[in-house]
This record gives C-alpha cells, sequence and structure tokens, in this order.
C-alpha cells in the first residue's frame, strides 16, 4: 500500500532542507515549486508540459473551481485529476485568501465568509466545514485549512482577533477533514500560521496549531504587500515555530529571489502565479533578472530567453521570434513564454535541491543574488 | 540533389487524384490541406503538434508578414522557416486577398496596389514585383502570383477587367520570380485563375495562365461568399481547363464538405483558417457535423469531441472539460480545441487519399455526406 503522507528529509543545509513527500499519486521533491492551476488548467499549458518541466505537484483553487465549473460537478465527472488530466499530486487552497481578495459583498462571521460571485454575482458561502467538502469533492491531495486573512498593516487587535479565529477555524478543518471518511484515507491536511508580523501572534498560532496536529504547515498572510524584508523578518523566526519534522509552505511566494531566501529560512514549498501570469504578458525570467520580450530591443536578437537555460523553447525559439508573438498577441507567445518561466522555475528548484545536499547553499545562493540582481528589470 | 518540384499523380478515381509533390524541404501528400500560419504561427499550436496532426505543408500571409514583423527583418533573421520553427515546406499567398479585405484606402492601378495597415496606418505598396521580392525574402517554397480580386457581384465588365489585369501581373510575377537568382533555384510559383464564376473568363484566364506556364495552378476568387452551389459549379469546368499534370490549389477552402465536393472535382491543394479559427470560438468538427462546445448540453459530457476521432485530444480531453475551458476563456481551450480541428482536416484528407487510392471516393464522399450533414450545426 502506498503511502498517505511521508516526509523524509535526506539532508540540511543550514536551516534549509532537502527531502522528499511521499503520497499515493506521487513524490514530491522539497524544496518544491507548484504551478498553479487556477481553473482546473496550468495557464496555456498541457499538463504533459508542466510535468516535463520538472512540477511534482500542483495548486488549485477553491474559490475558482467552487464557481466554475463546481466542485459538486468535477466530482460528478471523477474529480479534478481525471477532469484536466493530471495524475500527479494536486494541493487546493481553502479559498480563504480568493474570497477576500476577488469576490464582492463579502460578509464575514464566525460561521464563515459569505460572498457574491465575481463571474455571475451569484451568492455563495465557504466555512471550515465547506472548505474541507469542496476540497474532498475535488480529490485534492493535501487539503488546506481555512483561515481568515487581514493586511498586515490592520491594527493589533484585528491582527490578533483574525489569527485566533484562523485557529478557531483550524479545529473545525481539521474536525470536518476527519469526519470526511474515504477522504481521509489518502489525502493530507496542512494547517496555516496567521499572526501577520508579529513574532507573539506568530508563536501563538504555531502553538495552537501543533496542538490541533497538521502533516504539514503553512506560513500564511505573507507575500500580500509588505515587502522582501518585512517577509524574510517572519521567516527568520516562523519556520522555527513549526513542526521541523513536517513540510514548511510559504503560501503565494514568490519571485526567484524570495523563493531562494526562503528556502535558506527553511521552507519547503511554494506557490505562485507569476512564472504564469508574468508570461502572458510577456516577461521571462533569466539567471541575471526578468526581461521584458517586448521591449524594441529584442526585435532582431537570435538567441534563447536565457542562454543559461536548457528548456525546450529556449532550444528553438528566439528572442526575435518570442518579441513578434508576443507583440502580436499571440497564443503561442503566452504559451512559450509560459513555458519557459515553469521551467526557470523548476530548475531553480532543482539547484537549490543539490546545492542544499552539497551543503553549497550559501554559496550559491550568494552567486544566484549576484546574477539575478545584478541589473534592474529591463 | 533534391527534387525542386515533382508533382507525381499515383491513382486517379473519376476526376479526383492522389499523388505527392517532391520538394527539397519535404514531400506534400495530396489532396493536400495546408494549415494557416497567419503572423508565422499556427495560432495556439506548436510547430511540431501542426507535424504531428499530419500537416506536411502550411500558409503563410504576405499581408501580415510584411507588416509585422516585415519581410526584410524575418530575411536578416534566416527566412520564415527558421523564425518560426518549421522545416518543410511554406506557401505564401501574394498578399492581394488580405489587402483587399483588410488594409483602409486602398488604392488600384496597373502598377499594383497601396494600402494604409490596418495596423498601424503606415501606407504600403504591393505590386507583383514586390509581392515576389517579399515571398522571395520570407523563403517561401511555393510562392504565388499577385492578383486583382472582385467580388463574384461585379459586373460582367469589372470582372473581366480584374481578370484580365491579373494575367497581367501574373505574367510579371512570373518575370520578376525568375529573375529572382537563387529564390528560383529551389522554390516553385504558381498562377492564380480569375473569371469569377464566367465559364468563359475563366477559360481565357487559363489560357493566359498556361501561356506563361507555371509549377502549379490555383483556382482563385471562389470561397468569398458565392456559395457551395456556385462554388461546385465552377469547380465543374474550371479544374479541366487548367494543366492535368500540374497541382490545382483551391484558394482558402473550406468547410469539410466543400473539401470533399472540390477533391471529386480534382483539386489537389487547399487552405483555410476555418479549423483554427472556429477552434478559438469552441467550434469542434465531427464526422457527424460540427459542434459547439459552449453548449449547456456537454458540461457533464464525459465523451471525446469525436468519437471517431485519434487525436491526443480526444484521447485525453472530455468534452467537459473542453466545454469548461473555452466556456472560463482559458487558453488550453484554444490550444485543445485547435489540436482537435487541425486532426480532423488531416484525418478526412488521409481518408480522401485513401479512397482515391482504392478507387472507392464515391462511396466515401456519399457516406461522408450522409454522416456529416444529418443534422444543423449544434
Amino acid at each position: 500500500m502506498p503511502p498517505r503522507f511521508d516526509f523524509t528529509i535526506h539532508a540540511t543545509d543550514g536551516k534549509a532542507r532537502l527531502g522528499e513527500i511521499a503520497m499515493r499519486r506521487g513524490t514530491i521533491r522539497t524544496p518544491a515549486f507548484m504551478p498553479v492551476g487556477t481553473a482546473a488548467t496550468v495557464k496555456a499549458m498541457k499538463p504533459q508540459d508542466v510535468r516535463a518541466s520538472g512540477a511534482d505537484i500542483l495548486l488549485g483553487n477553491t474559490y475558482h473551481l467552487m464557481l466554475r465549473p463546481s466542485a459538486e460537478r468535477v466530482h460528478r465527472l471523477g474529480g479534478l485529476h481525471k477532469f484536466m488530466g493530471w495524475d500527479r499530486p494536486i494541493l487546493t487552497d481553502s479559498g480563504g485568501y480568493q474570497v477576500m481578495s476577488l469576490s464582492e459583498l463579502t460578509k464575514r462571521n464566525e460561521e464563515g465568509v459569505s460572498f457574491k460571485s465575481h463571474l455571475d454575482g451569484t451568492r455563495h458561502m465557504i466555512s471550515p466545514e465547506r472548505s474541507m467538502e469542496i476540497q474532498r469533492l475535488l480529490g485534492s491531495d493535501i487539503v488546506m485549512a481555512f483561515d481568515e486573512l487581514v493586511p498586515t498593516t490592520s491594527t493589533r487587535e484585528v491582527r490578533g482577533a483574525a489569527m485566533e479565529r484562523s485557529m478557531r477555524w483550524a479545529k473545525r478543518s481539521r474536525d470536518a477533514f476527519d469526519a470526511g471518511g474515504d477522504h481521509a484515507e489518502g489525502a493530507a491536511l496542512f494547517g496555516i500560521q496567521q499572526g501577520a508580523l508579529d513574532q507573539d501572534l506568530r508563536k501563538e498560532s504555531a502553538d495552537a496549531l501543533l496542538d490541533i496536529g497538521f502533516d504539514g504547515y503553512a506560513v500564511g498572510g505573507l507575500a500580500v504587500g509588505e515587502g522582501q524584508e518585512a517577509m524574510f523578518g517572519v521567516l527568520d523566526f516562523a519556520p522555527g515555530q513549526l513542526d521541523a519534522t513536517k513540510p514548511r509552505y510559504l503560501m503565494g511566494v514568490g519571485k526567484p529571489d524570495d523563493i531562494v531566501g526562503a528556502v535558506e529560512r527553511g521552507i519547503d514549498m511554494f506557490d505562485c502565479v507569476l512564472p504564469t501570469r508574468s508570461g502572458r504578458t510577456g516577461q521571462a525570467f533569466t539567471r541575471t533578472g526578468p526581461i521584458n520580450i517586448r521591449n524594441a530591443r529584442f526585435a532582431e536578437d537570435t538567441g534563447p530567453l536565457d542562454p543559461a537555460c536548457g528548456c525546450p523553447v529556449c532550444a528553438n525559439s528566439s528572442r526575435a521570434y518570442l518579441h513578434h508573438l508576443v507583440r502580436a498577441g499571440e497564443i503561442l507567445g503566452a504559451m512559450l513564454m509560459t513555458e519557459h518561466n515553469l521551467y526557470f522555475y523548476q530548475a531553480l528548484m532543482a539547484d537549490l535541491r543539490a546545492a542544499i545536499g552539497d551543503g553549497t547553499l550559501t554559496r550559491f545562493a550568494t552567486a544566484f543574488r549576484a546574477d539575478y540582481l545584478a541589473r534592474p528589470d529591463s
């Protein structure tokens, strides 16, 4: 019988860990980057090409999927894996973040959050119990507890109250998950630490989560505009407050240099729309920093997006061709830029894993930053 | 040394011909369907996937490419094949059709056509000589003569005058092509028959073209709104007016049943945006007629787009998933619908070729129409 959720740490380098999460649908190499498949598709990518880029796991969005095509429909069609043609692990978020950032007329109380769909104005509700039900219907492998987010600039009172409510919701998520029967046999549940930038709130949140017990722990409430310095400030202490034997997941992060710094601070898992979203608007990641392929200086540049990249796009397409495609608004431009960016992210994760294994992470990270941050975004 | 342009007819069945065109960049099986790669990309498709669908040759648009990124730039970047990553034959049109249908403030005289770009308002000119130059700069394998189009509903005088001018331009195209040096070593030149729906004008045009001499002959000026009956009426006589030893190309056609009827009437080559354009808007071709995947009845349909189809999309994706993707405006929806449609067209061409080889074309065509036209477009 395949393991439900076995996290093994193979090596450490400073606070960074090289590991693997073994699950029934496949093994996730950590530190891991999870491409975002918002609406049952990693935008502009076929599933086999996402896999070929090196991804072991995708993220699906509860909020988007519950609205369209609906969790119940996905369930009737055999679950999210079958629906979208991805047979490896899928992590689903709880809907908590998107319901606050995308929906309208949101009403929150202790029960949960009710809101109007940004698609068609219909009213919906998410509570911890409903979030667990949706993620169960989708067939998620890694289920996230439902939490409440507030801006890091909220008053201390608001920050504390949101963290405390999130911990009550974490317990309700745990209970609903455990009551879910068949789901609990194969899936894992992660708790989410809140507490904004406050070390004491973060500690209180971590202790509450550890008391409940989860398969993994996310550092939530970051990457919401606080800036890299403030985020790293939290990451200097937050991972250490969590269970060292479980994976630590930094939600919604981030830029390549964010990821390198977070891995150095002990984070094992990441997700972000940046490689896919920026690919669609013409931004390509390279080891010497991001470039905007729309820039006129690329119009007759016969070189690849990134001379240091081994992806199929860099092997076959010139900057001049991609410049043309993106400027002309061609779908193939979005496809190829996205594919390159996903390879870039996965190659970075592979290099980080290799450096941790070799005990050379500090050297790698220093050299990476020297190259990547050497010049402003062109 | 590979052949420049060798057309071999392997079998005939009624007026239909099974053949091959051998060129330096590859062999084109006929009857052939050429996907349209307007702006140096078959929209939403990677070149390798276009090839995997069974395409031996692509069409590129002179009008679009001369405006963006410009023929001169494509030439400096090594030609269209290298630029877009397609190493097999490419046919380029002359720009004559698009300049009339897409550009603004068009002025025609005996020299050529001057026009304002639909992209940025800049003024440009195409003459027979400039069209040959552009197609040479692009590195086209099959170059089309520059012609003048008028609606089939024009007066007899206008129809006749446009045909006669097109024949003078055909001669200038031939002379400019032959003067082109290196280009003439590897590329072929096709003449375009005009004459609207008039059998005598078509005969006069054919005789003028045969007098000049071309590697192949296109039936031009059709598929411009005259309807299938009128088009087939012309195809009942027009192919027979041309050189039986050369390929006959019906430009801009068409619907699957148009193609079947045209093959029965002796046409060897086709191009059309229909499979790609309609794929992007949610229409899928099936052997029992086109379907619109946005239709609510497909929302929970777990079957493939077309049970009779062997394409990768039908193997991996349900109608329900494609319904979701197209409704959500996802790029992957456009990608997969386009891929299926291109496979559908190439499978139809393969079946037509097999039927001609077996001497069973009438039976195949009758059965195809019975299935395909049995019900109105859903």
